[in-house]
């Protein structure tokens, strides 16, 4: 069987140590792999880079959060509900599917359901009874009088569940952003896509909480004249943000900005701009918190266009969730610039009448009375431990009153860039792989970038001399001390070392040979021109610096 | 109440942004914790410092792997059957114990159950029916056919199931170290230690892999001479760790290698010398796969002497049970300087007598009998498929051959350090902690380490005028762009600035004031002497990265 790109990267990436299938040993299970060596290193260095976006550029801050979550928090925030796949069993295989993964790619969901033209990939059987399944996994915390949890969807409901302490730290100024960087769960049916649909993967997110009235970003200005590559489902333009705004392509400067960054990033650690670009999400696919989604799409070979990363606006929707489930205050302040006067309805509660019939509980309710804010009212309903309680008309009074305010509160909008690394590192992967042929045989090379390469520098005396090893070995120790990352070979022939270096994205190779004994220089060899300069010794250090 | 330190540090902790106990507007979970703004880049900073100490220093590689664990890879290495605690459940309160956290503390729990001396803490009654229960979290991959799984109790097992494609990464040499860091976890059954007493925890662990006939570090020479602060159970020494192998105290210079790693390296992130020993397990204390064990304790106001760190001899064991259950060639070879001849007996099977007799199976068998290497054998027992089959004489013969070999196979043994990264630093905010008054008032000074300190300069203009402004965000940046933590701060008072950054370490802090616009100084304050200086503007980046 011809073996397409994928096939051909991923063993390159279980050969080198770039990517393992977990529990191989054990046969494996889909949906999980190991990172080596050098994949973990990789990884790190995009995550690197990620960081200097939101950190340095953006001046978010970082948080982290368990990945075991309370059910209550993902009730309120609707992943209980909502998270689901439409799935369907064959009772003959006794195996699950998720409905998307086994229809004719032409068919939507819903025709083929419609049209029965669900059937088993396995024994051909026709199948019904297609139902929601939640895709998060479950588990329980402590025994006997245990508690529900879930592994995490995403890692953005730490964030949001801290948002007043958060809010604070931001000395209660907005916008301010807060980034995750960590492991997220979803445990799905049926994957099939290999190294790109993951059970357990990493994300990393940004929370970014805007006034809702003020979506202005602070930096839009310096990079309005920038151009999105941009798919509207039927082809691709370029537009400048500013436009994308102006003509509520896009809704905000907030998320137009975030989209702005993502393709800056993307596009720095290595993805191919001709394999990328940025798409709408319809009515129709939009998650159940967003209203508005743009993906960030990377094209892959085997793969087609797969979504790398999802900016989304969120609005309100999960602090006021959460507001909802447990009445804290994760309120933001406006003040005013002067006060305002304004009519208000406020309740007086009348205990005389709620104490007889409410007891223990008349003073909580009291206190919901008190502190709310209400337009017109036929029926007065309120929520207490839980439960939904009418209060009856002789239990309160409603005074309209003039008040002065100096501020308001309102829940703040967020604006979520969310990032899957892993995608993006196959992506990266893909858009580097190259093929040629040396003297008949099959030569690969990995064009990385050198800010993502793993290896950045291959360190080899000429031969196994000890006095070019000596030089070599001091080399190599001063630029893993000046925190460059080296690989120190001296096994086989010279070419046999750079085709290891190249085969995975080593920019540069240096070599100690005997002139460097004469004249402390050294020859540096680029991986993609193939050429080779001498350079002085003291300098190299500063040079290969320099190129980072 | 009077407040203990755990008290307030933990307050502190969550005003200011380090610590923040998690789900906590659901009402919390006992051993869940988030990492607010600067308790995550505290985190971060002692992950990159340990990194340095383990990638760039022991030259080991880092992989990085899932947290969701097969059923299958826990029960080969133990954790299934061995990872459990004491536990007892009281029937009137349906609460469950661990044993230990319930009795006396001078008891230990095997007399506590002989002498019958459990009791509620809560009700009081006497509590019996003392069973062990695992620790692991589990939850279910896929759905319908789906597969049993635990969250990681610890990162080490990914290493271990991956060891044979490590070791050709490694291109087959010992020793050589592999790193993980990453999420543990253990389903506590009551934890009662706060902060230190986590279900889910972030761990840094090192497996390295040794020849068992040679323990020999090849940095051990450089060390030998240092002393390891030692605990006997019954009172504290020093003694090199030269002295400390050469009389046994130490197993081997590979382990004691790693103790003085550990020492340093938590020395190193601002651990109090005089807080700090090392004490060896006894027989009975531990870890079912350990050999030796040594513990790096530190010391706490309130909670006395923690474990923070294991440095275990797992010998062989991990690799061997992996082996055992999956029959994996995890093999490391060693080649003979020149062949060996050897007498070895090999076992012929006789498909005649076999094929018969086990029909589908008899391929298999065979199989497995000409590869095994037997010593003396009454019964000719095998496992295949799960079951124990025993192969009658008439089916095989034993052949006595000699061989030439040029090679041995053998499994290679593990030293593990292994770190709990949450437990160093709440010990780092404790022993950092300071307390005194400044003019009536408590001051709170946090004497952070400037290596692990979140924010490592705080940036004010002395006034808000827009001219201090300007340069005071100018610097701001360049400190930002030279990868140094900033805080900018123009709200209050300077000294109310100055206290701010005080109470979370921060060593320096740098006042943009009048006379910077003249002469192009800025005044620069320590954190620990809160002594300024003036320095030239142009010199500050380069002044401050030298200190770090």
């Amino acid at each position: 069987m011809p073996q397409d790109i994928y096939d051909k990267i991923m063993m390159l990436a279980k050969r080198r140590g770039f990517i393992y299938p977990s529990f191989e040993i054990y046969g494996g299970v889909a949906g999980f792999y190991d990172y080596g060596p050098l994949g973990s290193q990789l990884k790190n260095n995009i995550e690197k880079i990620w960081r200097e976006y939101y950190l340095l550029k953006d001046k978010c801050v970082e948080i982290s959060t368990p990945t075991v979550t309370l059910y209550e928090v993902l009730k309120a925030s609707g992943h209980v509900d909502e998270f689901t796949d439409l799935t369907v069993d064959c009772k003959k295989c006794k195996q699950s599917y998720k409905v998307e993964d086994i229809i004719d790619e032409k068919l939507s969901v819903e025709n083929a359901i419609k049209e029965e033209k669900v059937k088993c990939p396995n024994c051909g059987v026709k199948l019904k009874d297609v139902h929601p399944v939640n895709l998060m996994f479950s588990t329980k915390i402590g025994i006997g009088k245990s508690r529900d949890a879930f592994l995490r969807p995403e890692t953005a409901q730490g964030i949001f569940t801290d948002f007043h302490l958060l809010y604070r730290y931001a000395r209660e100024k907005l916008p301010f952003g807060v980034i995750q960087i960590g492991r997220g769960y979803r445990n799905e049916v049926s994957p099939r896509q290999g190294a790109i649909r993951l059970r357990e993967f990493s994300m990393a997110e940004a929370e970014i909480f805007f006034d809702p009235k003020d979506k202005k970003h602070p930096n839009f200005e310096k990079i309005k004249d920038e151009q999105i590559i941009l798919f509207d489902n039927i082809k691709e333009t370029k537009i400048t943000f500013e436009k994308a705004v102006k003509d509520k392509v896009i809704d905000n400067q907030a998320l137009a900005y975030y989209i702005y960054l993502t393709q800056d990033f993307l596009l720095s650690t290595g993805i191919d701009a001709k394999k990328f670009r940025f798409r709408k999400h319809g009515e129709n696919e939009l998650a159940h918190y967003a209203t508005e989604c743009w993906d960030a799409e990377i094209y892959s070979e085997r793969f087609g266009w797969i979504e790398c990363v999802g900016i989304a606006d969120r609005s309100a929707y999960d602090l006021r969730s959460h507001i909802e489930s447990t009445n804290t205050d994760m309120y933001a302040i406006k003040k005013f610039e002067k006060p305002k006067t304004v009519k208000i309805k406020k309740i007086t509660p009348k205990m005389d009448a709620l104490g007889p019939l409410f007891k223990g509980k008349a003073g909580k309710i009291k206190n919901i009375l008190e502190n709310m804010v209400i337009k017109d009212i036929t029926k007065l309903l309120i929520e207490i431990d839980g439960e939904t309680v009418e209060i009856p008309d002789n239990c309160y009074e409603i005074v309209e009153k003039i008040e002065k305010q100096a501020m308001e509160k309102f829940v703040p909008h967020v604006i979520e860039p969310s990032y899957g690394i892993d995608r993006i590192l196959y992506c990266i992967l893909e858009h580097s792989y190259n093929e040629t042929e040396k003297k008949g045989v099959e030569y690969r090379l990995l064009k990385l970038n050198i800010n993502v390469a793993p290896i950045k520098v291959g360190v080899f005396p000429l031969i196994n001399d000890q006095k070019l090893v000596k030089i070599a070995r001091e080399i190599d120790l001063d630029l893993r001390n000046a925190g460059i990352a080296t690989y120190y070979d001296d096994g086989g022939t010279i070419g046999r070392r750079y085709a290891r270096m190249d085969e995975v994205g080593t920019p540069f190779c240096l070599t100690v040979d005997h002139e460097t004994l004469k004249d402390k220089t050294i020859t540096i060899r680029d991986r993609d021109t193939t050429k080779q300069k001498r350079k002085k010794l003291d300098e190299i250090v500063v040079y290969i610096k320099d190129k980072l």
